[in-house]
């Protein structure tokens, strides 16, 4: 009886936590839709659509068994533990995408998210999470990342450092030294996208606690909501009272980042710290997106989404906070993950992308851009009946 | 104990799998709000919100007791089992109404929305899921349908299709052989609409297993949505891939309606399949919607969301390859279902149609039309602020 | 095990609808973003993104102690219980938020949010659901009140009372007796924001059972959801049937504010009526809404989101109604709580209101208000691509 009723609890735990993750589906979408313009939207949306499904298709037949080896679990449903860990796929490649927004052509981005979830994303799991090819050996990964700030969100992050060197900014985004500002066209789905995220974040980081059939795993799972929670407030408070400090105005965007940084700097270790820990863990997180958005802008690294500041400075930073904030976790076995899988994804992905982009470039050519993506690439506009008036 | 934890645990299922599915009404309200033009938003929006409303308190009222003959459930809280079956109700309708968008006046439709979902409706699941009046005589329906790719799917579709055929194509969308084509205002609505869709389709088919009390039930639960998920998956590749083939473009609206359609297509059977199989129905139901759709347009059956493609045409399709993926389904007993559910749902629903016609027509007239039906019908226009272009 | 059994399977629960509670955070944040004019829209989503953070992290930091005295709970989860409750809080500033639209500054409101999430809400709570530092004296309150028809609706809604009496109406919104009609700006997001309400609602109903653990607690969630949604679906009808005999006329707006209304009416007793008089007393809301707001225009208390007439009046309506429809409960202890509670809100909202607007003046002033509150406040405007019609 204790069995099943763990096997049939935890495989309902299972799927809830993963529809909450794939509530970041729409999250992504919604945020990218209202963070471009409009002449992008359609583009950025299909993108979304398609990452979602080759990546999740692929992972089916490929990644992972390349991730876990075999198709065999005795926890829960394995159905349940693959759905699970489907959800988490596309993640990664709408974080790279995300980031080369206005100027990514589908076609070859659609490859690199095939190759990148078929293949670069497991063998990152693989190590961390998974059936583990290094173990024993001296790249061995003593990573502690629970629902990963590195594994998921230094991923995404190193993969589109990699795709912003190779495509370069939009058109017209840097002139003379000068940024130009572009501003989101649709806030309102900014701010639901975002929302959407932050309620999939639960699942994503409640759900990677594995069980909650017992007492003490529905503590820890709860435990690591609520701190997952309290990232996201702290680093929206902080980010807000920044912006106030610096311009006298609310940025919502930054605002809205602030809080996906500190929920990306709290999802290595919601499970070990006590409940006020995550107020500095994701104040910390929001800072340092304010602080990295203009950085990032002034190295010419265009990222119409912020997903560099977001995705990979607090993958980094969060993944180090577990070890400054919970004595059981080694700062070096950290540092060590870091590095090891940030080297791993970010040279992959540059030889990847570098290949396709050969064949089939990237970068769409610069009428192309003027025009927009939507009436290039897709052939439906996003909003075909109000009057622009930029 | 155990009988309790049954019983608990698959209240607390259904009630999940009931809250996922009332994401369809979001879901359907900004898909159809997304493809309408301006004029017509708030029109369809109204519909949505008195279809939620009629059918599921006439469910209540009526509906219920016809399908299920008693509200008695020992397997769980009938509270629980009514309002899992009562989030079915309105999807039914909705799928009629949204075929008849931007003409279809609110009151006749109310009217039509109370009687398919107090009668016409729960007469189909009276003889497929539930209560079954026809078991024993020749009309007896075997049908194999775990969560209604013809119950649902096709009753909405046959129904959709007898009120076009009552209130005939938009204004100006035929004229002299020639399709004009009426863009969709607002791709992200749609966007969001069908991801919404998508994700309420795990709580329709992975609740219509019914228990997850059990291991085998647990991993039959699992399977289903993982495999409901991947119909969708493939559905949308093979519309993105044949639209790009054909026109070099990728038309969100179609891969969409392509994703949707795989999802229609697995529904009958997710829970038979192994887990390949998905692919090929969804994808197979995916290049049908491709196709379908201007096949519907050259018969001049006007049809704003893509409903009959999506949504009959795969009902049907799903239906049948149960009956070619599964050993346990006989072709003969679904074909017969198909035809007695259809003939039932098409006689009735245009009866009942035109009887309502005759007192308050169906159809907005054209100067309504031409205005838009949001200052005729509803008095509020969705987006008075935005100057238009079209 | 049987204990170990209801720990596990009760945090769950709380889990589940503490996630549904929180989709109400989009679905106020889309509601408000589409009522209000476009050139308010950024400012009312930053407030509700600052008033989620801000009162959830008072509400960890302070509100919860006061509130429940201390950390302990064996039934389930204490960081369950505490994200359940905490989804709550938030709600309560949004209802006295929303109704100061368009004229409300930031800074002063999030002061305002900080005290009522930490002291004035909790101690409701504690006198109503919590510790009761009442018990035992003249003025201990004995009102049942399932989820919080006067704890949450009628709070925010006496809240906004003295919000709106201290900041008055927005510029021009009435002259010389006349009142000016503000359009809503945005249909789609009125629209989504009021069903992801919808959909919030069945977790917070249904979680203040407490308990889904035995057969009978799992009768009675089921019971409370489905009767909560009846009260919903009863509201719309009224409030749709009302507006047609008075205009020929479906006001979108107005329907879903009688949903919302026959939501909040049925939140008292949902667990206590039997299945049909939901009807009545959702009905009774619907209608309460459609003959409230243009009462509360003629009283020159503006309130561009009609929180008043949903959450104050059909708070009041709907605490009355449990003793009416429900032999166990004394209409006195219900005036009584309705009073003592009233009062004990309004004096002290009125009061912290008065002292923040002496040093922070709550109201932006008549330039801004022209201007819009998205450029003087937030610096993003919500649609900058989109040409303005009026």
């Amino acid at each position: 009886m204790e069995a099943n009723f763990s096997y049939v609890i935890d495989t309902l735990f299972a799927l809830f936590a993963m529809v909450l993750i794939i509530f970041m589906v729409p999250g992504f979408a919604m945020l990218e839709a209202g963070l471009v313009r409009t002449k992008n939207v359609s583009a950025v949306l299909t993108t979304n659509i398609m990452i979602y499904a080759v990546a999740s298709l692929a992972f089916l037949l490929i990644g992972y068994t390349i991730a876990f080896g075999s198709w065999e679990n005795t926890a829960m449903s394995v159905y349940a533990a693959f759905l699970f860990q489907m959800a988490f796929v596309g993640k990664t490649v709408n974080i790279m995408s995300g980031g080369v927004s206005e100027r990514v052509r589908i076609i070859p981005l659609t490859i690199f998210a095939l190759i990148m979830s078929s293949v670069i994303y497991p063998t990152v799991v693989n190590v961390s999470w998974g059936a583990d090819f290094l173990e024993g050996t001296l790249l061995n990964i003593e990573l502690y990342d629970l629902a990963g700030s590195t594994v998921i969100h230094s991923t995404g992050g190193w993969a589109l450092l990699a795709a912003i060197l190779i495509m370069g900014p939009r058109k017209g985004r840097y002139k003379d030294g000068q940024i130009r500002v572009i501003p989101a066209s649709n806030i309102p789905l900014v701010v639901l996208g975002a929302l959407l995220l932050w309620i999939g974040w639960f699942g994503f980081n409640g759900g990677s606690v594995g069980s909650i059939a017992t007492p003490e795993a529905a503590d820890t799972v709860a435990k690591t909501i609520m701190n997952t929670n309290t990232g996201g407030l702290a680093g929206a408070i902080i980010a807000g009272v920044i912006m106030y400090i610096r311009y006298k105005l609310f940025d919502i965007t930054m605002i809205l980042n602030g809080a996906l940084g500190g929920l990306v700097a709290v999802t290595a270790g919601p499970d070990l710290y006590s409940m006020y820990v995550p107020i500095l863990v994701g104040g910390i997180g929001g800072a340092l997106v304010v602080f990295a958005v203009p950085l990032f802008d002034k190295l010419e690294l265009d990222d119409p989404v912020g997903a560099l500041s977001v995705h990979l400075v607090n993958g980094i930073w969060g993944t180090l906070a577990v070890a400054l904030f919970s004595s059981e976790v080694s700062f070096l076995a950290q540092l060590k993950g870091i590095v090891l899988i940030g080297l791993f994804v970010f040279v992959s992905s540059y030889l990847v992308l570098s290949v396709i982009n050969k064949f089939i470039p990237f970068r769409a050519n610069d009428d192309m851009q003027i025009e927009g993506l939507d009436v290039n690439e897709i052939g439906v506009e996003a909003y075909p009946e109000f009057k622009r008036a930029i």
